[in-house]
Parts: structure tokens; C-alpha cells; sequence
């Protein structure tokens, strides 16, 4: 079993990214608790607290990003839904021995100082799962 | 402001509910803690634990349902998520004051005996959004 503990993050896509972030700050009333450019990923997150989880606004560093091309194909919206696990690495090996299609082989860092991976859409009812761990 | 005290939950679409139970019983390893069948709004759900928030998996009762589009016009994947609040006829007032698009101008009855409102995804970044006030 992969022991999910939490949902981290759901990761949403826009357009306009300090838009974006003017839109959620005047809806909800507070201010972002992170941002952060990840180079790897060709993303800028922001991170609003809800709960003990996050509402993450990802900004595409350019159209040839994983980012940029979902906004290209699908629009604005959610992209993926991370949730929060023990140990990335056991979780993976799991999903491996079930055969669910994988988008990352093995852990990699991720922003925040987290370890993550991707599961493909495909093994999870069409919704792009990034598993996260806190170091 | 809105004050979301957490995400309640990330509602799935998917085209064979039992099918999809199976897919997450096996990945996560547990058993799914609801189940329910909301007429009103055309679909099954099925809800597996995560934290304090949960997986919901959405089956359309038919294909003239909100789901039942979403599934014919996007295939299976997020359809909605769902952030907790105190007071949802608070949060509709404020959003409304804001001139965000609502789906519903007032709450009304969710599954588990909660109070609900729909947010239109043009309103917060391509995303529907769901506003649940336990009672």
C-alpha cells in the first residue's frame, strides 16, 4: 500500500501567475506562505495555506514545460494532486509491483526541500498524482 | 475573505466506479470509508480517507449529468475540489461582494448531511470549486 497521510497540495495551473495570485488573495483573504521558481520542473509555484494542506498556483516558465503545455492543450485548471507520504521510495516500489505506470522511476527533489515522484494519469482515474515527502 | 479550514476532499470523475474502487483499494491499500448515492446531483460517490481530507470518486448516474458531461467532454480526471468552511452562506456573501461567478447563490444539501455551494471555474483559475460546511 502507498500510506498516504495527507493530501500536500493540489497543483493548479494558470496563466498568469501574479493574476492569478491577486485573484486567490482577494477571494480568500490571506497572503501566499510560499513562492518558489523550480528550475527542473520549469514551474514558479505559490503556495496558500488551507488546513494542514496547500492551494499551489504553478506559473509555466516557458510553452515547452510540462506546465505550459497543459495550459497550451487543456487551459487553466487543476494539473496535478500531490499527496503526502512517509517514504517516496517504498511507495513507488509498491506501485511498481502493481503495475501502475510511472512517471518518475525513483525519487527526486522537489521544491520545498521535499522528495516527490509522479504517477502517471493513466494508473490513477486520469489524474496526474505527485507523491510528496518531507525531509 | 473565504476562510477554508481545509480541503474536504478532490472529487474524481470516473467512467466504472466499481472499476475505480478496485484501482484505489489496491494502490492505497485501504477500503473506502463512504459510499453514497446523491440523486440530486446525479452521481455515486465513493470517498477513501486521506488525513483529515479525502478521495472522492464521482460515478455519473447518467449521461445527462454534470459528471456524465464532464466525462464525455474531458474523460476521466479531477472534476472538482472541495475546501471546508465554517459558514457557507458567509463565503457565497463574500463572493458574491467580489463579483465571483457562482454556480450556487445559496447553500443547499450535500452528501453526508453537510451544506454545500458550487464556486464557477471561471471565478478561481479554471477550477469548480466546492464550499462544505459540516453540520
Amino acid at each position: 500500500m502507498i500510506e498516504l497521510t495527507d493530501i500536500d497540495h493540489v497543483g493548479i495551473a494558470v496563466s498568469d501567475l501574479d493574476e492569478a495570485i491577486a485573484t486567490y488573495e482577494r477571494l480568500l483573504g490571506v497572503a501566499p506562505t510560499h513562492r518558489e521558481r523550480v528550475e527542473d520542473q520549469g514551474v514558479e509555484e505559490v503556495l496558500f495555506a488551507v488546513g494542514s494542506s496547500s492551494i499551489q498556483l504553478l506559473g509555466a516558465l516557458g510553452p515547452e514545460t510540462p506546465v505550459g503545455r497543459s495550459l497550451e492543450k487543456r487551459g487553466p485548471g487543476v494539473h496535478h494532486v500531490a499527496y503526502r507520504v512517509d517514504d517516496v521510495a517504498a511507495a513507488l516500489e509498491h506501485l511498481r509491483t502493481e503495475g501502475a505506470r510511472l512517471v518518475d522511476d525513483s525519487p527526486r527533489s522537489g521544491s520545498r526541500n521535499t522528495l516527490i515522484a509522479f504517477v502517471h494519469p493513466v494508473a490513477m482515474e486520469g489524474v496526474l498524482v505527485e507523491l510528496v515527502q518531507e525531509r
